[in-house]
This record gives C-alpha cells, sequence and structure tokens, in this order.
C-alpha cells in the first residue's frame, strides 16, 4: 500500500434514483479527458465469480436465503470483486470508481436486520478490510428519486419493493454513516445532472491533488 | 438452548478412508433402534441451498476463487445448513449426527492456508456458533486408508488430490484439534467396522445418558 504507484478507490452511494450510477459514469469520463486511468465497476457483480453468486441471490424463491447467509454471500462477492478487479487496478496505479459498495450493505442492513449491522462491519474488516478513500453520497428525497426512477424501465419495480419508507429510512441510514467517517462528501441529488457532477469533480480533483 | 427439549449434535470427523462415513450411518441405525429419533445429515450440503452454494465451488475452474473466497462460501453453505436442517431438528428433540462439520474446514484451511486458521474460528464464532456436543474422531494412517479407499469407486482420485503427505498432516491437524476441546474421543480406526463402531455407540450412549 506504500507503494506510490497504489492508486484511489472512489465510491458512490445513494438512494435508487438519486442519480449516483449516472455520476459514476460522468466522473470517470471526466478523469479519464484529464489523462487519469480509470476503472469504472459496481456492486452487486463486478468480477465474474461475483456475478454467478449474485445469480444465486437472485434466482428462485427470494425467501430461500436467511439475512446471515445472504450477507455471507455478498461478502463472498465482493471479496472476489475485490481481489479480481479493484486491488489489481488500484495496484496499477488506476483510480477505480465503484457504483455502490460496503456502504450500501451497511444501510441496507440497518433498516432490514438492524441486529446484523456490527457483524457486518466485523465481517468487513475480517475478509475484506479495503475502505474507500472517498465516497460520494448522493442525497436526495426519495420522493423526488421516485419521480425520476419512474422514468426508467425497471428501476419502479426495485422502487416498489422498498417504498418510500423505507427509502426515507434508507438516506437516513446513509447520512448517518456519512457523518461517522471523514471519506464521505454528502451532494444534494435535487439539483441538475452537471451541477452535481461539477461538484463531485471538484471534490475529486481536490482529493487527488490537483487544484 | 435450555429447552429440555433440545437434542444432541453429534460430529464425526476423519482423513478420506478413515471409515467415517460408515461409522456415521452405523451410529444413526443404532440410535434409532433404541428408540431415539435421530437425523443423520452431512458436510459439504445437507440442506437445499448449501448443495446449490456447493456447486459453485465443485464447478468450473478450480483456481477461480481465492482462500478467502471458498471460506466464505462454506460458511455461507454452513450457515444454511445449520439453519434449515440441524437447528431445527435439535429444537424438536432430535439426536443429530454429521458427516464432517466446522472440525474438517479447521483441519483443511491448516493444511492448505495456515494464515487462514484464526479466521475460520472468527467467521464460525461470529456467523454460525454452534459446536458439535460429542464429536468422533476416526484416527487412521493415510497408507492404511487409502488402500481402503482405493476399493471404492471416486474415492481414489480425492485422494491422489491430496496425497498421501497432505492427509498425514491432515491427519496430525484432526488430533491437534481433539487435544484442545473436550467434546473429542478419538477412535483407532484401523479395526475391524464393528469394532470400531462398538466404542462409538458406547461413547455415545454414555453421553446420552444411558448406561
Amino acid at each position: 500500500m506504500s507503494d506510490s504507484r497504489y492508486g484511489a478507490f472512489l465510491t458512490f452511494e445513494g438512494i435508487d434514483g438519486s442519480g449516483k450510477s449516472t455520476q459514476s459514469r460522468l466522473l470517470a469520463e471526466a478523469l479519464r479527458q484529464e489523462g487519469h486511468d480509470v476503472l469504472l465497476t459496481r456492486e452487486p457483480g463486478g468480477s465474474a465469480g461475483a456475478e454467478e453468486i449474485r445469480s444465486l441471490l437472485l434466482h428462485g424463491d427470494p425467501d430461500r436465503w436467511s439475512a446471515e447467509t445472504e450477507l455471507l454471500l455478498f461478502t463472498a462477492a465482493r471479496r472476489d470483486h475485490v481481489e479480481r478487479t479493484i486491488t489489481p487496478a488500484l495496484e496499477a496505479g488506476k483510480i477505480v470508481i465503484c457504483d455502490r459498495f460496503v456502504d450500501s450493505t451497511r444501510a441496507y442492513q440497518g433498516i432490514t436486520r438492524g441486529d446484523l449491522r456490527s457483524k457486518v462491519d466485523t465481517l468487513h474488516a475480517l475478509m475484506i478490510g479495503l475502505e474507500p478513500d472517498l465516497t460520494f453520497l448522493i442525497d436526495i428525497n426519495p420522493n423526488i428519486a421516485l419521480a425520476r426512477a419512474s422514468k426508467r424501465v425497471g428501476s419502479e419495480a426495485r422502487f416498489e419493493n422498498f417504498g418510500i419508507e423505507l427509502q426515507a429510512t434508507l438516506r437516513a441510514g446513509f447520512l448517518n454513516l456519512a457523518h461517522r467517517a471523514r471519506r464521505f462528501r454528502v451532494l444534494a441529488g435535487n439539483r441538475p445532472e452537471a451541477e452535481v457532477h461539477s461538484d463531485v469533480l471538484t471534490y475529486a480533483r481536490k482529493f487527488l491533488g490537483h487544484v
């Protein structure tokens, strides 16, 4: 990790419809234009093995896995993603931008099975260890996010699975995480895409040592 | 756990060809004949979900999972097996006999990736917790075990994957575990099946409070 070629690990977090996937892509494009070697990846997934594990979670009866088994499977997928995709890129000096990472697991467990929150942290520290260097939390009112997400095919269904109230709790969970770790930058997501991107880029440049 | 109907959890461990699967079956049959409600199960596997996770581990390139990801997947499979099969049976007052359990993971990690040994224990304590009440270790010289296993189709291949030397290290690993926990009963496996079974049954009866 003391290798001067070691890159930077940037993540985006937020509720569905917050615009974080768009912002991940815009930041990757902007940094590439500035000459950086950038890897854009996402969770769940991000490596062949992680995708295979993910398919276990997505198919079949949704109740067939307990919250604990699901957490172990998510952690196995993340371990594979980190080993095969993220760490090699960081060691090659790249800037890795990841759409969702462990903070999503922390926030989701907080709303579904609060008693598992400390296990998420212990398991992550034990088996993965990697934390982002910088995390952008795109914060948005769930009602606005829903209105946006409704315009995209497929997104609405996910939203309805959780519902506005759970998205509101999730939002509070993300903000709570952001207040506890210095690596977070919280951005108001109820603004035009370009405006949010401009703020993200300013923070990223500052972090990377540019003016 | 203070429920008087809570059953007993008995496991069998040992290297390939030690005869533990046969002894598991013989004990289950004997205890059933004595009127006990017995569930005989095994690892890897033992529940539908665990079998699915196991198939991820068995198929494809054997090097595609790291030792850490493999450990997480094994633990996810064990969690499912414990939740869906073992715990419900124990809570119904049954005697659960399991062919291999966490001690196999402990012993195998000791020979393959020694640096993961403490992680196996921490992960088990964090996500599973259940330890057997009584564990039978069928101890046998790997050369004798190999000669036996060679008579069974399919077993030889597994043996060759590990080789005699690794089986010897594995045997030492099991004996080391047995010296550190009071729940172990070590039985010499180089004896006729009926003789080993007789000892197993004596220990089991004593444990279950019979004379």
